[in-house]
């Protein structure tokens, strides 16, 4: 006999509850603190809710009876396969002009994916402006604004000239970065030396004492550590990421130990050099006072392993995440230069005295390489004590990286976390996966105040639009579809 | 109606089981391997099983209606407040013979509890050997070991003039040693500096090359580093060590972060020294190339921290664990000078190529004092990495911290374990909690060849015999007897 409806729910409430929650997670409170069991599944609606992504991706498979998603699966295998085997060494360090190709004395690079000067974002203006200053083409901060605003200056992202820089991203032509070879493919990446924190021009800074740091790292810091790396000889980035993700740094927000490490490795050629004591001394001062000065240096890692990972066809691999400040855009192997772009989302963090969220310019930077590389954001369960500087526990830290797996095509060989039982980094996101499953990549990130001239307020954590990887995901299918090997 | 057993057995088996398992571990493997829930309880019969230390620590309850307990209470109140109150720092480095009381020229001091020539260890007995050679006292070893077994040398244990050494821990004369103050108390310490690993003097090894090292310590590496040091001020090592605990250090037998701190901190004052850049490139690269260069460091931050919590009435509180390779030896606050000491047990560990447990010298060194303080093998959550070198795993390093915050009275308020919440460190080893729940303290230790002249051959964990406990706290049981403030 069948029973009544509130004869099963009698015969439910009586026995032992236990919930499984899928969704949003605030439904598990109640039931928690009544004392019932409840098991969080971490559910999120294919394709983010979208039905015409969804069917798309379903079209995907149908069309081609899973021809297509096999093309995918091997272009992802050999895409990842290139990411895994890229060895990142620091070769030297050059000024942008002489190193980076298509640099000119009129070109300022900027972090994430194409902006004009009208759409710049003020970090990003304060970093132009001061870069017009550095570099003497302009005499005054509205100078430089006239100059920026004329078609006196090229502008370009770093992505499009094999470099990456951090916050406004901001090269200009005197500028010495750092060159890093990807000497498993022969790539190149380049990135600026890192300036520290507080008022800093790649958080829209341009005082004196801004500009004045710069010429000195230009005109000190940049020859005498070229001439201790060549002494030295080519530095190992990858072990040097590897060891410090052992030592609680996730190489992009928490850069203590990689900075230790390198300041070690090079201190005896510095000292061997015939430079005067004052100016070795100040370089190192410099370097113990700057525990990001490593960041460039895993971000320009991360940019030539991806490189090497790009231009897959058919492959379905983020090779980029850059942002703005005005917008967040991603590239995927197997859609090339293409960028896709949605605005730039907010950061939710922790700030400096005597500022708030109020103050917060949107999401900008190129340093999400570090994340697309797979580490950063998505190595944070090696680096609990993040959490002082960005927020979050460390409990979240761990899930973080754990979550990440669910996004990503494989676990990194050399980059490895001892809290997780020395698994590898969650690597190589895969924009299907984030499609599939609406979980969005993890990115620790600074903040830059949202007006020029001021720089950094804080720190904190960042997810993309989820449109940049609609977009991709489309811009995919078209070109199987249009590729004219059929499965 | 009574049920039979038989049928309570049906029931119960018919039921959902769930099993608490009390005791040996080895029990729930099965069940568990069965699919059924098992929540393991470490328990241990109180006092070691021992009926009559049951007995005495039973009576000293009764006796007094728990006035001695609530006196003992009392004291380890007083002395872990001093133990935590310390401020360790490294003010200078000066020679043995200029800067540790009672030291002589034919005084040679070593790890662990007292022991004459006859009864030491091989690696003590090459340590010994190599002491002698340096200081230029024996011709040969040979040479050494006669004078060695002569009554011209005077043996003495570090820890009887306020000194701490790893391993063999031999002090000579002229070796120079590092000061260490506890500025909160103003009593100092007294540590060798490191040598690295493998064929140095501390593991018994007695070559030429270890020979010349020394020499090369004394002439040159000190007295630059001392000059350095007077540049650079006091360094405070209690923040030394917390920043290492943040990254992946135990302070014990991983000290890679607080090396690399103290490199970068030390930098810019070696550059400024009008010293020759060979000789400044060479301590670099000395310092670069042993990971384990600040462990002495440690090791008398620990002494200096606990000797303020030494020789208070009453107290249970440990306040040294040393080992000599034949006897492990502890002394407790409220016991005084006294030693109590059973048989060095063996160490169980990871071992370099080519040797083995077979090779294996016993227990040895007075780098216990790390986790008598309430880092090292105590930390071992914030070094999860450390398991590579010492055997164990990440899990098992999360599981030895929170057992150990059952034998201790605090939780250090400076030295903090991200992966723990940023709990503290577990802190002051109360000798009648380890006879109450028998578990043991977790030390991480290096593993010397048991013959002299070999060096280094793994490294691993250990805990010391529970009888130094058992004696310890019968002693203080007599002394509370004794005292003429009765309760």
């Amino acid at each position: 006999m069948k029973r009544k409806p509130n004869e099963r729910a009698r015969d439910l409430f009586a026995s032992e509850l236990r919930v499984a929650n899928l969704g949003l997670a605030s439904f598990a409170q109640a039931l928690r603190a009544a004392g019932c069991p409840v098991v969080d599944v971490d559910w999120r609606p294919p394709a983010g809710g979208d039905p015409e992504l969804a069917r798309l991706l379903d079209g995907l498979r149908a069309e081609s009876g899973d021809g297509w998603i096999a093309q995918v699966e091997r272009a992802n295998q050999a895409a990842v396969e290139r990411l895994l085997a890229a060895q990142p060494t620091l070769i030297g360090i050059g000024a942008a002009q002489d190193v980076i190709p298509g640099m000119t004395p009129d070109t300022i690079l900027h972090a994430g994916p194409p902006v004009a000067w009208e759409r710049m974002c003020g970090p990003m203006r304060g970093a132009v402006i001061g870069g017009l200053l550095y570099e003497g083409l302009a005499a005054s901060p509205e100078d430089a604004e006239r100059l920026a605003a004329s078609n006196g200056i090229r502008f370009d992202p770093c992505h499009h000239h094999q470099a990456v820089g951090p916050m406004a991203g901001v090269i200009t032509a005197t500028m010495p970065v750092w060159i890093v070879e990807n000497v498993a493919f022969g790539n190149r990446a380049f990135a600026t030396l890192n300036e520290g924190l507080g008022k800093v021009l790649r958080y829209g800074a341009y005082s004196d004492e801004v500009i004045d740091r710069l010429v000195w790292m230009r005109d000190v810091l940049a020859p005498i550590l070229a001439k201790a790396l060549r002494k030295h000889g080519p530095l190992d980035l990858r072990t040097l990421i590897a060891q410090a993700l052992q030592m609680g740094d996730e190489g992009h927000n928490r850069n203590r130990a990689a900075t230790s490490l390198f300041i070690r490795e090079l201190a005896p050629h510095l000292a061997r050099l015939a430079e005067p004591g004052d100016a070795v001394a100040r370089i190192f001062e410099f370097l113990n006072g700057n525990d990001h000065f490593t960041l460039n240096l895993s971000m320009a890692a991360g940019k030539c392993s991806l490189d090497a990972a790009a231009d897959v066809p058919g492959s379905s691999l983020v090779a980029v995440m850059a942002r703005n400040g005005t917008e967040f855009g991603i590239r995927v192997s197997g859609t090339g230069d293409r960028w896709f772009t949605a605005p730039a989302p907010k950061v939710a963090g922790l700030y400096l005295p005597g500022f708030s969220e109020a103050d917060a310019a949107p999401d900008i930077g190129d340093s999400a390489i570090t994340e697309t590389a797979g580490y950063g954001g998505f190595a944070m369960a090696a680096a609990p004590a993040i959490v002082q500087f960005v927020g979050g526990s460390p409990e979240r830290a761990l899930e973080t990286t754990r979550r990440m797996r669910r996004i990503t095509l494989a676990e990194s060989p050399a980059y490895r976390i001892p809290a997780l039982g020395f698994a590898g980094t969650p690597t190589g996101i895969d924009v299907l996966k984030v499609i599939d499953t609406g979980i969005l990549p993890a990115i620790n990130t600074g903040i830059a105040h949202k007006e020029p001239g001021v720089g950094m307020v804080g720190a904190g954590l960042v997810e993309p639009p989820f449109e940049c990887f609609a977009q991709g995901a489309r811009a995919l299918a078209e070109t199987l579809r249009a590729s004219e090997v059929q499965p």
